[in-house]
């Protein structure tokens, strides 16, 4: 059913999108303003549009949501104060692809549910690969449901479990979904944190004052001056309330975890914490292994902004050629433009970077970029770069080649047009028309971010399925609608 | 949950209100701007919020649900255009009153359910009796609603049904429902309309060209250019499709029907048909049957706006008293001013009613008022009247003393807020200040509606419980919550 | 230019329109509410948009100016709050027809200027007849216009004047002024209130308390709770102040008055009182003469709702023919229909107006309306009122034929699309397919106005152009553009 | 007059703000969305609102004026629809500060006149420092502003001039005004850009296939593809039509330019070329020269995101310490928050600045910043740095102290807000609680800007008056107002 429907006209559509982000905080005053401030740190994980629910024992459940930026909907004292109460949690969320249909407030979570044994709200991030099965049989059995999105059965599931408590019966649903899940939850007294067994997406607590926060990202605690505790485990629940604390379950079959190794590579906040090491540093590694593997004769790294960045510092450091922004971001362009003109649709890339001419005239560049998806904008960009009188176009990725769609989370193509599933790397350097165009190994990528032995064939430490194939997870539903897994020749 | 609070400061609210009115339409051309017609000349049954479904082949169901007029939101292009398709049902609602809390989006009707067996749409005008304890029953199953609105029971009864068709399942939901409903549905394919057993609300049935109408007055037939077929009768319903034309059931337990005899007096428009007779004729009638049982000597018969008209009439036809319009109507007045300063919401009545001094001065005035609920504008009225200088002012009502609340889908305030609960006939009048005040018999009402012998006690023809407290369905949910029915020495 | 523009769909573009209501207080707290509220209440002299200036010590002048209803735009606190002082005035305005162009926020009033003696602000109710020669020279002195509407040819004309105080900068003003103007215009400390020489536009001096109220209407007095004072006199200039209460001037020539009739026909409301005098009872007495005038035998007296209402009163008391609402207006028609479908806007008059089938059928109607001008509503209730069953119709107009158009503020089409410009009146009975058709007599409507001997031809009272021809003040710009005044012939 | 107010919450309040960007083009296909596409590549020199003029041989001048960015604004169909032509000029703006009163819509540009010999629009960048007294003249004469801008007594000027052309009704009003002006306008036919004769603001011509385009800087130009032709040069007067080309004139006394050196620090964007000469490249030299003359041994050199990058890279470069990207820019920060809470306000720089820990922890750090301007972002920069666990934190600042406030265009603090006015640079380092504070000298700006000599006391070749409190024109308003210019003895 369409209905409030929002179009965006992605001028980013050559990136992998992570899909979501998830905040949530117990135990202060004004817990939304404290939400709003979370989310806003993690709206690089989803800009299409944001929710927040709270809870105060006079007014019960309050809700917001809206299509579009923290910033511009969760500020005004206008909204704000409709959100009282020590209790909330918040998610933002990116705008699925133009094929899936547009996005409707509907779709826009938090959450929230009655039940007999009271209400609950929930916010997740990653994906359920047995979504569409799970939603025919609730469907079957009499659930009504008021979105297209995945995470609405775990509502349902909730509701129909026998579970005494809301947690029981969270851990009850939790247990029929596979996939991705990295879960913020509440009830009226409780803040709930799941992860899914293999920890897939990230999750994180931290202490603010007497209170507690659960975030995707350690850049979101460090916005509300949390302090940064621990990782939420993978396959545990964390489970806080003001008066026992944070109590830890682990209800799941415990497998061996499968971090998401993009979120190394793109997805996560330069300044935030993975495993104890900045992502900024992990890749600046990055950047000297792929200089170490792909060196290149050239009189200037220049980074593709502001993803490419910290590579190509690493890069210029480890390869010696000098650093220098030759290509510039313009700060204002947000992530659409509603309803471009043609002229102006037309603009692409130039309404989003442009060159420095004087700085790139007669060198031979190398450009570094996080990832090459379609291909579309690295094309560009080489147009750019040439036109401004570059001798030489030097692409070094700081990712393996993108050759498979994630199904835990991620906004992919599909595979036929996944540059890296269709072609060569000669194919797709000659493709990009650049004189070479090197991507990270594997192995190499594993070194980067901490696996001194490279990738382990036989027990990965990381999901890197859309690098690799090998998904860690069988996604139920695309199987169903036919998609074909790697063969062992592939 | 609040979202998206809408706010309203009814200067109506000492009258009773119809909650909905309902429209649909199977077989033409762009069935929105039809619906949006019919919708427009039922406004009257709600101001408040409307909405509408649709359904194409290609496009499946759209929805549009607005706060506001009909006029100002389901008239551009841009929301029209979002509803394609032959077949739609659109409904109007009123606002709640304020102690029930802020109107939301959520409560706007039509409400849409996807089931197994594809989804179904519905509209509803009335009040289900038993819908906080269906709800309670639906909630320990596992069903979670998105709304507080009754209706929405109606659909989870029809999700739960193993009946084999939308249909089936319409009418085993219908079966566990108690109190007046007057239900406009469709599925992708059908357009049902369903009155309860007792008829209590208003349903009629219409032919434009090869196409078929259902709405709650003939009113909105005429809008359409459609012609007036027959009145769905009670218990009845009707299930019309392209193919097979309209089909008639009866699902129900027969019963003696009781419609509604305020439509006659207030809610319904003045130009409709009910039982074949304009509702303006019945309205004259009831100023003549006033006259008679109501004498008094006087220089001018004068209607409270607009409501009073046609008995206005009438009593001056009766009585040979002039007639003369008083009091002037400001036909800028909308339902509502949206947080008015305190200045102006200190300005009540006189936002809409102004005295014709000039024409009232040294008069002895009959003010004819449809009816009398709390007394509140009848006394700013007289103090009008009074300051512009008539020498008597005496009140005569077209109703008897509303006495009890509707549970049948009007909005009534509680039992202590309606003056005719509280005080005898001489007490309101010397509470409103007048000369004389005098309502017209439950006996002489019958009489004017066209049953010549009156009231028959042991089995009315109409639902008059808001003057006898003789309620024809036992209100399960209020009592539950304490509402004490009428005792046998009342 | 065209600038945040806004479209509107006039359904009732078979009327003459008033193209202004003017209001001003001065002396009370919170004048920005009592002007709203008077503006609210001459809703009716201009619905398209409204505007408010007011003026307070430490703030200084504020004004508000927004496209759309009083009861939408002056409400709420959002927007009061930004109007504080004790002194201020507004405006409303009716939307031009479409071949003058959208409407614009630059040309809502009231305008303002800043002079190196201090600002002023002025609103204007009336029609400057050679503003285009005055504009003209204006700019060809250097001045810069910020609208297109004639008021501001007054506020340009007090900046360039040599006057020592702004009273005296606006009597220069006026003084090079022709045509018809009722203003209310105010300074730091002053409200100012004038009218033209001749008086063609209403204006009125009330008292509030220790304030003072000038209003284009009495029903506007009534409801900010003000006593009528008087009205201001033709030619006089009213200079209110807290310190020296109202002084008179009277700058202009003097010349004979000559009010516009058509403000009794149909422009003031009904409750209002113009010469000592309500309204309603002036058309009732229309209605009266009209009876006697044109006489036929039917079996009902039926107005065109609702202006036709009181005349049709007054013509069923003198006849003897019942009268009865056979026309029902929907009360919830805006003016406008916002970009309506072709589906939609074909309903015209159907939106508006429907019949009252079982009162009309099989009876022989007399409509009773206030004008015709295009005629092109007149045959579609015609239409309506026979496919409802009328045996015969008969319609009874309560103003005479309107064969010219008005310069002085009402928004009348050209002369080619006037019915009564183009046919006789048996032409228009057999155009519009009636079974007869009849005006009241210019002497009728004179002597119903209160002149015992009908229309002096050598001096007449009112100004009456569009019926005579007879224009008061020769319309200089109107006729540098072609338009031919009546020769003698005529 | 309040009218249509938008408040901002300026979060860079410690930055100065260029108050403006211009682009115009003629000779082109739907010429509004390159205007569009140019000023969204100027959106950096002003934020808050924006605006286009175009005209067509049909439809006349078109305008279209909003408060907020481009992309949000001038991107829609709706929008651009409505700014046919192949002529147009356009202007985004900065927030003027809070103390100067709320932004209205009033006054955004480009502003539009019509004269007797026919309209012309006109935008500007820079500031007229005799405005006030050109106001009071004008208004004295009977000129009536719509705006508090000092650029529409430009408008007023040239109606009052007696010029036969427009143009030389510009050349007329220009030679009136003081101080910096870039003007970009239009007239039907003709496309203008003006420099004043110092050439403080920036301004070239740039050629688009047959057409040719105006623009405070290239990155305009390079947005819409156009081929940079050369600066407008100061004094200048182009004159572009598309029969006749563009023709100079150059009708000012000539003087020696004085371009501000601040464009080169910050106000420009990187890409832009200036004096032949990529803005980048300058800001590296500076870096470069600040490292030679302020050295410090340290582990990290640490941009300023994102302003303080280019001149962080050239000062690694040169001190031969590893750069690095130890404060993350959080890329969602608006402008604004619109009226925020206190718990969100209280934020301030950590909603838009975050420390990258792992990366700064135990180093002694280099901070790279462009400016300090109130100092107190610096301050809480600092704070940030050291809780992040920096061992030691140098400021190195690429500008001299700011110590002037600038009247040529540039929004600044009063100057007993700006530190470097108030102390040296001893106690600005003990205010700001830094280890070590070092800004560049003016003799090494000038340097690094390609004066190899340094700047010449008696003749410097730019406006550095923020700097040096040189102005090179007189701030007449200013002077009235009673600021006082730097004596013999500063």
């Amino acid at each position: 059913m369409a209905e409030q429907v929002h179009y965006a006209h992605p001028f980013d559509d050559d990136k992998l999108r992570e899909e979501c982000g998830v905040f949530g905080v117990i135990g202060v005053t004004d817990a939304a303003s404290f939400v709003a401030l979370g989310l806003h740190a993690l709206q690089h994980r989803g800009q299409e549009a944001g929710g927040i629910v709270t809870y105060d024992p006079e007014g019960g459940f309050h809700q917001a949501r809206r299509m579009g930026y923290v910033r511009d909907n969760f500020t005004s004292r206008d909204v704000m104060d409709t959100l009282p109460g020590t209790l909330g949690i918040g998610h933002v969320r990116y705008s699925t692809s133009g094929d899936k249909g547009p996005a409707v407030i509907r779709n826009v979570q938090p959450f929230f549910g009655e039940f007999a044994i009271g209400g609950a709200a929930i916010a997740h991030n990653g994906n359920i690969t047995n979504a569409v099965a799970l939603r025919r049989e609730l469907i079957e059995r009499g659930s009504i449901f008021q979105s297209s999105s995945d995470t609405e059965c775990i509502i349902h599931l909730m509701a129909r479990s026998m579970g005494r408590t809301l947690v029981d019966r969270m851990e009850d649903a939790l247990r029929k979904v596979e996939g991705a899940f990295s879960v913020v939850a509440m009830t009226r007294t409780k803040l709930v944190g799941v992860r899914d067994p293999l920890g897939i997406r990230p999750l994180v607590v931290g202490r603010l004052g007497s209170g507690w926060v659960l975030a995707s990202e350690t850049c979101a605690l460090d916005i509300v001056g949390a302090d940064f505790l621990r990782e939420v485990e993978p396959g545990e629940m964390v489970v806080i309330s003001t008066d026992k604390g944070l109590e830890s379950f682990f209800p799941f079959r415990p497998r061996k975890p499968r971090f998401c190794i993009f979120e190394h590579v793109y997805f996560s906040r330069p300044d935030s914490l993975i495993g104890g090491r900045s992502v900024y540093e992990t890749r600046e590694a990055i950047g000297i292994e792929l200089a170490q593997e792909a060196p290149v004769d050239a009189d200037l790294v220049c980074p593709v902004p502001d993803s490419g960045t910290p590579a190509a510092i690493g890069y210029a450091r480890a390869s010696g050629i000098p650093f220098g922004m030759g290509i510039i971001r313009n700060q204002y362009v947000g992530r659409t433009f509603i309803e471009p003109t043609e002229q102006i649709r037309n603009m692409g890339v130039r309404l989003k970077l442009n060159v420095n001419r004087a700085l790139i005239q007669g060198k031979r560049v190398i450009l570094v970029d996080d990832s090459v998806v379609r291909g579309t904008t690295s094309r560009k960009i080489k147009e750019m770069v040439l036109d401004a009188g570059a001798r030489e176009v030097h692409f070094r990725i700081a990712s393996p080649p993108t050759a498979w769609p994630c199904f835990y989370g991620v906004d992919t193509p599909n595979r036929e047009k996944l540059l890296a599933a269709n072609m060569s790397e000669e194919e797709m350097r000659s493709h990009l028309g650049v004189d070479s165009l090197r991507f990270i190994t594997l192995d190499g990528l594993y070194r980067a971010v901490g696996e001194a032995g490279g990738r382990d064939p036989l027990s990965p430490r990381y999901c890197d399925a859309c690098f690799s194939g090998d998904y860690p997870v069988a996604p139920a539903d695309m199987l169903d609608q036919g998609f074909e897994m790697k063969t062992a020749a592939e």
